[in-house]
């Protein structure tokens, strides 16, 4: 946990609220944590979730390591240290769109459970929604769209998830998505029935 | 400037554009930029603004020093670089949010020019619009809510922007508000007659 370095900070109130801006958009929100190997279709997979609730009237937003890594953490790198502050303000900034009642998809390797541990722990039980795109690291690394396992096994990339650096699966996530299997369209299909079951939306 | 130190990065195109949230939202997103000394009343105009807005039916998030400093950037303090740090990623969470199809108010004291124009630089021409709420230092000082000009006077906080660190007066906001003269009500007045100006608001 990292304490505020901010002693004269307090607490502002605000009028518009969660629960307003719920109302206003007619649906809960809630963070979506795609997990998964590189390649195991976790981008793809919540840009398509996206563009269902979109269709439906949802207030979405996506986060990945491709728009947030040239932004919010563009002074961050991939070793240890790094990996884990990229990870921390993504769940600090998933957090914000929660707040301001926005369905938050984000699709980051994030290969270590406490990370992923911490990010729950900074919301509401029931708001944070692990979804592991389950996809054997044979199919991931046959498919290697971005060329990058390919780099990885001749050495030019250090500290590669699943070639030179371990994936923890996770032990408990809400939802799991056999991505080497399905279609995406059928994928979409499986997160859209949770999202009901869960009543996140109508 | 910051460079990416993210080399095996590219980007994904999402269907769900930041054109297609503003048409489902019924409005522009634009970043609404509120600097001034500490008591000038940033935090409450914006959350005026925004109470205004909600009841508009429009998307909005007002993000201030104390939200933010607790949470993403709970690990920077007042030194010079940390602040210089602040505002770089509130200025990127705020083009998220921008992209999102939100219109995000920020409220920080934001004491130098050179740090509102690198967040100015982040986003297209027009889309940060900054807001100078111009209110005398004796004014803030008279109010002094939270108490924290009588420390900054008796050398308990340093760094204290008006005491003993400069403000550099915005040389050419798009709005300049004077919140030590005007009522919260007319402050926010021409707030939203500004937004409706600018075309930001139907």
């Amino acid at each position: 946990m990292t304490k505020s370095k901010s002693d004269n900070v307090v607490w502002h109130h605000a009028t518009v609220t969660r629960e307003r801006r719920e109302k206003l958009n007619g649906h809960r929100s809630v963070i979506l944590w795609f997990t998964g190997l590189s390649g195991a279709g976790k981008s793809s997979l919540a840009h398509a979730v996206e563009e269902h609730l979109y269709q439906s009237g949802c207030r979405t937003f996506v986060f990945d390591g491709d728009n947030v890594r040239h932004g919010l953490c563009a002074d961050l790198g991939f070793s240890p240290e790094d990996r884990v502050e990229n990870i921390r303000r993504v769940g600090e900034m998933a957090k914000l769109f929660l707040e301001a009642g926005v369905i938050a998809l984000t699709a980051f390797i994030s290969p270590f459970g406490a990370d992923r541990a911490r990010v729950r722990s900074l919301v509401p039980h029931g708001e944070f929604l692990e979804i592991f795109c389950d996809c054997p690291l044979e199919v991931c690394e046959e498919r290697d769209v971005k060329g990058l396992y390919k780099r990885a096994r001749a050495g030019e990339i250090k500290d590669f998830t699943g070639i030179s650096s371990p994936y923890e699966i996770p032990r408990d996530p809400e939802l799991v998505v056999h991505t080497g299997a399905l279609s995406l369209e059928e994928s979409v299909t499986e997160v859209i029935k949770f999202l009901r079951g869960r009543g996140v939306i109508g």
